[in-house]
């Protein structure tokens, strides 16, 4: 019976008969080395470990874990959100007064348009400030299942919106940042909070065709798994990021949670992620997934056996909890690797300080007056003020708005309440719509949108109120695109064009000849070339899920009070994208029934690519210093003696900015490495680096600094090496590019190997009624319909 | 300025300043011909419009109508909707008390599992009875956009719960039952209410893979069309349906809210639907949709004209409102074409007495006594009860559930409450869940039930309620599939396959030996061959959305209070079928990328088959008299002088029906023709003649009488002609069947024509940027991703 204590534990909390932490100065425990905090946490965990029963070690891989009640070890919930503030289904807001709401920061995706990874570090730093308040208030949790680090490789998905967008080095970048913001220096004494890398791999399909994220196997080359679906979780791991999440999917035929492949090999082996306090939980049922409807396992007990043993050390859910009772009498695991897992989560544990005192805590410290401060609440609208993306502008922008003006506001959009958020959201501290933030502009506002979260629907008797708006306003602004309600978890788009309804409002908007400016909201792009070939639509913004004050930030950049220096995370794709290749399709390069996915490999025409930003102003820009003409591969190579070889220096760049215009601006200043160099077919460019400067004053200039590695010019192999190529390289300066220069590297052809990539073991996957060898490295063919 | 009046109109309406019906006893139109009871609706409405502006006419095209206030003609507000009981956006049920519910029925697609015409009639009795109470407090309207009678062609359908089925001819005797009971019979002096068949025509995506509904332009040969697409709207014409609605969706390339030749030529001149008092109405917003996303007339103002010259009397919206003033400024459409559809929609007003006093009209002596009587309430359990179908049965049932037992309840639809009702629910009576019927029997219930609504889901942290509940069970009941959450207006489904979590809780229940029944939920069929094949699952049935009485149905079921005899209406296909077929791919008929569609042409094996359904006892069945051995094509045309030559007699045949067991139950005579005649390919066979038998006692027989006209041997060549051939046919009871009888017609080869079929004319498709000639007749292949 596993669940008896589970459900007694459940009572108590219910009661609050339980401590928030364990009591490690009056408690059962006080005398064992777990409440020692001069021990080492691999000791302490072990220590406690040692005293539970294989009853009380199994209750102990489920996300809710009823803690043991004889040794005064409370419940602890495992899942936590955060994802833009913090969120998630066990997170306790009060109904009012205090922890009655936090600060919701736009969705990643508008901040990864920011291109500010000091600004990510802020905002983690506020949201891991906020989750300690609120855990000081017993009403969330020390770890925190985030960031979603999946790269945005097709536009369809559900979920980009979580992400900060489709390019590995700029995941990898920002995700660093985040990290860091979110559990600290890894010297310091606590860690602020624990950060999660989910999904661990190639998850981001939600529903695509009948392709159920649950059950779906994603057919990944070692190529572009090394190159592009894992270095933002590599990049976690170099960051010592404290828990990973393997996912729903299956890769190359083997459901991620039960598979020793990536989770032993790649993960704690080869990528070293292996202090003691650093665990893997599995997605919410996704060990039940591992036997139906994967079939991987044949039993259930085989399921959780597979999935302990690969190396999931928590279970989100309670399979484990429900079935490892019976695997443990089938012998088909061992009480070694239960202790492994539970040594895991208790140190890591150890290390948020769940054990000691809170006298010698700051974190235990902060309360209720940590949330929602005011510089929190004025970070959140600076970051969406950063991330929004000028795409058109024919000079109406930026606009002056004062009392002589009458303001005509469109769209669905308009008055967004929740909408700002996007999914994964908490309580926000208020909900500044657009319309609200133009109400405070002091001008007559004309108010004519529709329904929120209405744009995919008709438009049925929102009509009549459009053109008395029309007609007596003297500019014209529609704020719309898509939501949660066309573009959500367990749901993919079916489209990436503007819905009828809309495009014929923005028409009759700008068939006035009055000045007509569209706001594109939502995380996936809207094909938008519909707007931009309009002349007669003024101007055209993205600016995602731009949160709690996402209306005044999108008013800042409108009226200039802030200059727009975002950049497109995403590619944004013409309508016919999806058509042209199936959303299974997980190849990068193009090949048969596939035109490419993203900038590096798109074939085509994008409506605008990545990187793709306007100014209000114009800039230029010059390599200073930092390169040579020529360099040697072996040199190179044989110089480097880094941890990780890819990450040794190669250059420290400095690029020269000038802002030719007249108004202040921030720039961000992307590099990206292009040439001829390494495997066939080569990649039209790859970001390298990048650094926003801010507010370069007109007719003034800045100083960006480039620092490149190794690995900013390293290709990867198809056996997913990572290798230092001879061939002609160029960095260039921004997406037109401003500057560029050209390099040589020399040497023998066959290259460096900066990275030996392991390569999986042969006959692992199977099928329902059998074994069979895995196409490894295989590209799959487009599916036929 | 075409829409101050409205506005106007409105706010009166608010302030209860217009009466609901004109006043004819004293308002200003007392002396006008519309006052006048003794002259035709004709007449009388076209007196009516002859007194109104060209800017009042305008606005009555509007769904919501501003009336005119200077004539008294109070606001009307068309949108009403009545699926399975009076619902819609515009009914207006009270918090409390008098009109805060009324009686919901199953949706439609349980109600045609009934095959039981006559219920049908009851149940539209119900329904427009408690629309008149309604409409007298002044909380619904006279006319009600239902029903939705587009033929289930492809499991995926969204809105396929709305419907009776896949079969085209049960569906058309499925409409004529449902008008009859809504609009009594045509010639009382007053209709009950007036229904509307929707949607015309070709209907049936939502969005799938990128197609979306507003914009989709289905490709339909014309042998498709007449025998499948049509037909149940051709019984709607020929049961003298008071209205239309045309479609979001495009025809072989015209949008059908702006299709002559559908809306005219086909409707009103072919089928001879031109009473003065019918009227087509768009879908909602359907005719901005042909300027946008459609792009089939070049701006808004061509786009009304077109729809309105077509023949659409009625705008879902206000698109026409808006733009029909520059549409006649322009000189697009002349007042003769709007006073022609605004007399149609005022002649349908006078029809339903709308101008007349209420003292000589019994429909508006009706009341709140009148809604959710004791008679509705069990008529509503009655049908979900006749509708229910088992699929399988090893014997555990009718099982005895009384105080002695412990009965095991789960699944996410075993505490449903609105899951029982699907979309276009009003507020229902009340909603009896299957646990809450359990509970009445005095039995032990152990739940364990998932959260409603989540069965798509991972099932996190409701496994531990699982196993106590099994342990202490004698008997198991799962009842679970799908719902709204998955399958909705809008969204198409993207598996047929049951969730891996819900398969697993099955399986587990199975395991356990005990016996294990199956209730599968919602409207779309779900691949239930796991469950079928599994032979420690006892039972199956399905009972598709059961409405407010939903629970005590399945018990009634399960206990053998009522005897299982509803038949699948639908094909049960694998889960496999829809990646071998595009859901845009409009054939019936195999072919390449195709493998058929219903039960009629799938060249696959079904896991449970159109008709299917089982009994508690067992049934034969002899023909024992109408059918001779052979018949000559030519005499059996040449004697037919029917208005529609397809519905000449052409044998009564009875069935006698002989229950061989012991328990009495109903029995669905089911009369299929097979036999080889006609072009090829020819079907497996054809649904031609049902009848509903009900308590047959164990050991006695009765009989059906099959009313078999000229339809039901008629085929429909490549032109769309509906043609008796010569050649073998063969009547067949039932699926297995039970029993049959094979006939010859003779005659020439080219056969005899009862209905030719006008061709649609040749170049009117056009591209978006010109003209070109559709491909009419043609087959479109599967879109090739």
């Amino acid at each position: 019976m596993p669940f008896s204590n589970h459900l007694f534990a459940a009572f108590c909390y219910v009661l609050g008969a339980y401590a928030l932490f364990p009591d490690c100065t009056n408690g059962p425990l006080k005398n064992e080395t777990i409440c020692n905090k001069s021990a080492s946490p691999l000791a302490r965990a072990k220590s406690l470990v040692a005293l539970y029963s294989l009853e009380e070690k199994i209750n102990a891989t489920s996300s809710g874990s009823p803690g043991v009640r004889r040794l005064g070890i409370p419940p602890y919930q495992w899942w936590n959100e955060g994802l833009h503030g913090i969120a998630g289904p066990y997170t306790n807001f009060s109904k009012q007064g205090d922890y009655s709401y936090s600060t919701s920061f736009p969705q990643p995706i508008l901040m990864g348009a920011a291109f500010d990874d000091a600004l990510i570090t802020e905002v983690a730093i506020v949201i891991s400030t906020e989750a300690r308040a609120f855990n000081n208030a017993n009403r969330t949790g020390l770890d925190f299942w985030t960031p979603n680090i999946n790269p945005f490789r097709d536009p369809r998905w559900g979920r980009g919106q979580e992400t900060p967008g489709e390019d590995p080095y700029h995941l990898s970048s920002y995700v660093q940042a985040l990290i860091k913001g979110l559990q600290g220096e890894s010297s310091d004494p606590y860690k602020r909070v624990v950060a999660t890398c989910k999904h661990f791999a190639g998850y981001d399909i939600e529903d695509w065709n009948g392709n159920l994220r649950y059950q779906f196997d994603a057919q990944i080359s070692q190529q572009d798994l090394v190159e592009y679906y894992l270095p933002s979780f590599e990049s976690c791991v170099r960051s010592n990021v404290g828990a990973f999440m393997c996912s729903y999917n299956a890769v190359n035929g083997v459901p991620t949670c039960a598979d020793p492949y990536l989770l032993q090999t790649v993960l704690r082996e080869h990528w070293g992620w292996n202090d003691t306090e650093q665990w893997v939980t599995s997605d919410c049922d996704a060990i039940q997934n591992v036997f139906l409807p994967h079939e991987w396992s044949d039993t259930r007990e085989q399921a959780v056996a597979d999935s302990l043993i690969a190396g999931t050390d928590l279970d989100c859910g309670t399979y484990m909890q429900s079935h490892l009772p019976d695997a443990f009498a089938q012998g088909l695991v061992n009480e070694t690797v239960l202790d492994q897992a539970l040594v895991r989560q208790y140190s890591s544990l150890v290390r948020v300080g769940w054990f000691d005192s809170p006298d010698d805590q700051p974190y235990r410290q902060l309360g209720w007056d940590a949330v929602a401060t005011n510089a929190s609440q004025q970070l959140a609208r600076k970051v969406a003020t950063e991330g929004i993306v000028l795409l058109k502008n024919d000079g109406v922008l930026p606009l002056v708005i004062d009392s002589s003006m009458s303001v005509g506001l469109f769209g669905d959009w308009a008055n967004a309440t929740t909408q700002l958020l996007g999914n994964y959201a908490g309580v926000s501290t208020y909900l500044h719509s657009p319309l609200w933030a133009l109400q405070q502009l002091n001008a007559t506002v004309n108010y004519a949108g529709g329904k929120p979260g209405g744009q995919g629907d008709p438009t049925t008797n929102s009509w009549l109120a459009l053109q008395p708006a029309i007609d007596t306003s003297d500019v014209l602004i529609y704020v719309g695109g898509i939501d949660n309600s066309v573009e959500e978890e367990g749901h993919d788009r079916g489209s990436l064009q503007w819905t009828g309804a809309q495009l014929d409002v923005i028409g009759q908007l700008a068939e006035t000849g009055k000045p007509t400016i569209v706001v594109t909201m939502g995380g996936g792009q809207i094909d938008s070339s519909p707007i931009a070939n309009n002349p007669n639509v003024s101007a055209l913004l993205w600016a995602g899920y731009p949160g709690q004050d996402g209306g005044p930030a999108i008013l800042d950049i409108l009226t200039g009070k802030a200059a727009p220096a975002g950049r497109l995370p995403q590619t944004q794709y013409p309508s016919s994208y999806i058509s042209e290749v199936s959303m299974t399709n997980m190849a990068l390069r193009p090949g048969k029934n596939n035109p490419g996915r993203t900038y590096k490999w798109f074939n085509g025409t994008a409506i605008y690519e990545f990187g793709y930003g306007l100014h209000y102003t114009n800039f230029s820009a010059n390599i200073t210093s930092g390169l040579e003409q020529s360099y040697a591969v072996e040199s190179l190579a044989s110089n480097c003696n880094a941890t990780y070889p890819d990450q040794c220096a190669f250059a420290s760049v400095e690029v020269t900015v000038l802002n030719d215009g007249n108004m202040p601006s921030d720039y961000v200043a992307l590099g990206y490495i292009g040439g001829t160099h390494g495997p066939v077919p080569q990649p039209k460019k790859t970001l390298i680096a990048y650094q926003r400067l801010f507010s370069v004053a007109g007719g003034s200039s800045g100083t960006a600094t480039l620092n490149l590695t190794l690995a900013s010019l390293a290709r990867v192999d198809e056996m997913g090496n990572k290798v230092l190529y001879p061939g002609d390289y160029s960095l260039l300066i921004d997406n037109q590019p401003l500057a560029s220069f050209k390099f040589t590297l020399t040497g023998n052809e066959a290259g460096a190997v900066l990275d030996k990539w392991p390569q999986p073991p042969a006959n692992r996957a199977k099928t329902t009624t059998g074994y069979y060898v895995a196409g490894y490295g295989g590209e799959q063919d487009t599916v036929e319909r």
